[in-house]
């Protein structure tokens, strides 16, 4: 038995092109920028209560040693995929949206009764998801 | 302005082997298999409220029809980050539960005041973090 967790804070993309990426993110997203690790690390708030995590590709390869410690090294290639949660009600706006910003709809996957997924990919390629509730027993 | 939006609802990893990474964020992480996705695909919860898909390395390079819709191709590579959210009271459970599982704590961080990190690495050298509530502003 594991002691108690209460979810995913952070998850992390690595990207060939930091700014390009936050600004993708921004406009396209809404996320906001809250941290600025320079040209290694950008962090951005997702509706205020997790962390997508932006890494230079190639850029934390080495332990990295900070005031409290020390972080491991990682780092992360090819076209990672991620998901967010959106209502069914938003769908037409998130497809206006898209639109507007020309972004296209890679693909649109009807799960069943309920639950709906629209693909896209960001400026690296990452498959990136909007779902709707009704898929996932815990969503 | 983007539309309105729920968070992270799906993480991705991309492991060798399936059966030893659902074995390992089962006993080490607490966390319990929701979708069977063969060869390719597993799907756990996280804290009855995310998803975290470990996909096999390799086994998504192809679009996927499924009855719904096609899921673009995707595929990672390389040692991944992720972060998941602990209460600072549940770090001396944490601790001894790794201890107890054979899993090092690779590392410590203290991020100022407040807020604590370990990280540890899964079975494919995934750099995974416990982090407490403090440093992000979102968190």
């Amino acid at each position: 038995m594991s002691p108690r967790l209460n979810g995913v804070i952070e998850t992390a993309l690595y990207v060939e092109d930091l700014p390009r990426s936050v600004e993708w993110y921004k406009r396209v997203m809404g996320f906001k920028p809250i941290f600025d690790g320079g040209d290694r690390l950008q962090a951005m708030a997702v509706a205020d209560k997790q962390v997508l995590l932006l890494f230079r590709k190639g850029a934390s390869t080495g332990v990295l040693e900070v005031p409290g410690g020390r972080i491991p090294s990682h780092d992360g290639d090819g076209h990672l995929h991620l998901a967010f949660a959106v209502d069914e009600s938003e769908i037409p706006a998130w497809r206006e949206h898209f639109a507007r910003e020309n972004v296209p709809v890679a693909s649109e996957v009807k799960w069943g009764e309920t639950g709906r997924s629209l693909y896209f990919h960001d400026p690296d390629g990452h498959v990136v998801e909007i779902i709707t509730p009704g898929f996932w027993e815990v969503y």
